[in-house]
């Protein structure tokens, strides 16, 4: 334990150290030679005054690379915490992506007052970024692209190249676009086939004519079956009327598929908002849990009041009080994962939201099966425990019919609540729970006071 | 519900249809208007007689294309369905790490049989790819690559790459590399710079010398974090003396962290081995999700039994039997949710196994302030409910120890887990519900047996 704790804090006293020296080229040197996830564990762990000088020193350039690099580890957190001005310089010399990507994940007030300190033009290009929904073409393509007239010639092109060399190298050139007066998207240019021409060839006759591209307004799932079909590294993304206005690259629809998966792991455990590092502050992290947990006690307070209604068979077999609580996680945990699994087969589009019987047909199906398995197990347990048949009886049935709802219906909550356009990572559980604990609760005591005389015996 | 399930009915019953009647061409056009999910969807739900007359009705390189196409939605399942002869020539069509990946996926005697009735060379290389751990850069990297050596020059290669056009078409050719003799990669060659310079110049002229390389050993971990850092398409790897022996594409290692993401949901939710689909067999399926529920409802018996040890108390006062499954379900609650944030902090390489004292001092924060919070709602409940101060006290008071129990040790299981080189998504839900249910039942029984008098009143 010593050894990881110690190398740990070198990292991050060595930053501490070089900062306080004020040292940019010995900085530059131990950062470069730093692995992302190592840099962003000690520049996280750094307090505030710290990180802000260190942003300072390396100057805004480095800094946007920094914060671009970390940003699916927190990143945009950390802009949330240093100077307004700095932070505009900043987020200035990031992708247009990246910045609608960070900008929306900062408070709305925080964003639009660096909005309104950045240059114009830009602010208006991330403005309209930020409208498009997150997870459609228009929320992932990138602006910056380069295109051209079909009128215009090979060398007119490569002399724009040239002309612009230092502009274009942050752009992710793998293609160029070509395009009507209007802007309409027209063909697309290899770079192989611009070196490979006579320069005074128009590029309207070099370029591919039968091209693929995507509607700003497609979907996430559009695109990754896009990619899936084509291996492509990006496609031209247009509007209604044809115009070309930006490019998703599949590195990005990866990425972004790996995030929401991400997301989706962490809502199904209860996180809000798919996204909490420890980095935060307590009392988000506190009051986002919170959140969650409070509407689950209300639906445990309410599945908990069918025991209520039984008191009197509860008092006259007291024993029946161990079983509630394993009946009520046990269905909980097969119910879960039915519902695990309709959640991945509707993310990878196996299933769609109104296929109802198809589901419960397969879900009922090992409902059944694990039932009478798990059933067999607890009522044996208590057989041998107590040595009442009546017992077993009562809670391995109970626990084998409660096994069946919870996998049936554990299949079927995240297909209606998809249906319902709501996500179903974050609301599958609790409804999942509450159902089982009250149908569970109900088939062991109803069952139970109809054998009372062989319980309480 | 109707108009989907008469459409997706649609698909599948056209491709039925074009099968029974033999119909190739028309097949082909159907096939390719499909959506990657639409017809992975039609095709795993045709029965097995029609899906092996499909493959063979479209042929051997066709069917390969479609299987990989569908990998990870199921693909190799389908393998394992067809008979042998057709099995083997499709393999053969795959690219290496295709072939490999598919091959690990099937029953080792399945694969093994298939390997004997491959080509002896192709069958040695796949082998020795099988060989790598899953997640690492050998079993990770493509074979299929070009290597010439730096005594060649430009010329050499460009005629290599006229007279093997059709071999290396289906190559994933973005950089050719340049190896000594013995095959030690000294250098790597982009496409652009083999266009753009004279014919008679050696490749070790215009070669990137000072290359970046990644280790066969190297961990997922590394390539992760190495294509963070570099914006490249692929990686070279080779082995402990330097020789070029295969190539990571970014896609495949960005296509492997999110298919790892999705194990690791399903585990979390119970699901053995990270992967189900509704199209494998019932006996699969319900097997494989009752060996999880075995171990967890003998997890919970054990817990259980405190309640057992206090059944006195719990007759004298019985209200209590209702709070108990609700102190049960809101800690696992709680706790999950630390396990979710340290899988996930885990996975990025945020926080290291042994950095307990970190997360411990960060959840028990949030353990503190989230239990106080649940323990005034549920005691507030109680005491609404009965009247009873003493009842508000006991649940209350109990609800926010367990709170602050579950938190704080719900951070730490996946640290424990991950240290005992242990997959934490799979066990950490089991490990954590049973400590925390009979931390939980004793809490309130406990305190209960104290307050005896004041409760039973």
């Amino acid at each position: 334990m010593e050894v990881v704790a110690e190398e740990k804090q070198d990292n991050r006293t060595t930053l501490e150290t070089l900062i306080h020296q004020n040292d940019r080229p010995k900085l530059d040197v131990f950062m470069e030679n730093l692995s992302t996830v190592d840099l962003a564990r000690a520049f996280s762990r750094l307090d505030k005054e710290d990180r802000t000088r260190l942003l300072e020193i390396i100057g805004y350039e480095k800094s946007a690379g920094l914060i671009s690099k970390i940003s699916d580890v927190g990143g945009p957190n950390i802009v949330e915490q240093i100077p307004h001005v700095q932070a505009v310089s900043i987020i200035e010399e990031m992708r247009s992506d990246r910045q609608a990507d960070v900008l929306q994940k900062l408070k709305e007030d925080n964003a639009e007052s660096i909005l309104q300190d950045m240059g114009a033009v830009r602010a208006r290009q991330i403005r309209q970024l930020m409208r498009y929904p997150e997870n459609t073409a228009g929320g992932l393509m990138i602006t910056d692209f380069l295109s051209y007239t079909g009128k215009q010639q090979v060398k007119d092109v490569l002399d724009d190249f040239q002309r612009h060399s230092e502009k274009y190298s942050d752009f992710d050139v793998q293609y160029v676009y070509v395009v009507s007066d209007t802007g309409k998207l027209l063909g697309v240019l290899r770079l192989r086939d611009l070196l490979l021409s006579p320069k005074d060839r128009l590029i309207s006759e070099i370029m591919i004519k039968k091209l693929l591209k995507v509607d700003v307004d497609a979907s996430f799932q559009e695109l990754r079956d896009f990619f899936r079909q084509y291996s492509f590294l990006g496609v031209p993304v247009t509007d209604k009327e044809g115009k070309l206005v930006g490019i998703v690259r599949s590195a990005l629809v990866r990425e972004a598929a790996n995030k929401r998966n991400n997301q989706m792991f962490l809502k199904f455990a209860g996180i809000v908002g798919g996204e909490e590092f420890r980095t935060m502050s307590l009392f988000k992290r506190s009051s986002r849990r919170l959140s969650w947990l409070s509407i689950n006690i209300v639906l445990n307070i309410i599945a908990a009041s069918v025991i209520a209604l039984y008191q009197d068979t509860l008092e006259r077999a007291i024993v029946l009080a161990v079983f509630l609580p394993i009946i009520s996680d046990m269905s909980g945990c097969s119910g879960n994962q039915a519902v695990a699994v309709s959640i991945r087969e509707l993310t990878l589009g196996l299933v769609r939201p109104r296929e109802i019987w198809r589901v419960l047909s397969k879900e009922s199906a090992i409902g059944i099966v694990n039932g009478i398995a798990l059933g067999c197990l607890l009522g044996g347990a208590a057989l041998l425990w107590k040595g009442n048949p009546y017992l077993g009886l009562v809670v391995g049935v109970s626990l084998a019919a409660n096994t069946l709802v919870a996998v049936s219906f554990g299949g079927l909550v995240p297909l209606i609540l998809r249906g319902l356009h709501t996500d179903p990572a974050l609301a599958s559980g609790p409804l999942l729970t509450t159902i089982t604990d009250m149908c569970g609760f109900f088939f062991v005591l109803s069952f139970a006071s109809f054998l009372l005389p062989k319980l309480s015996g």
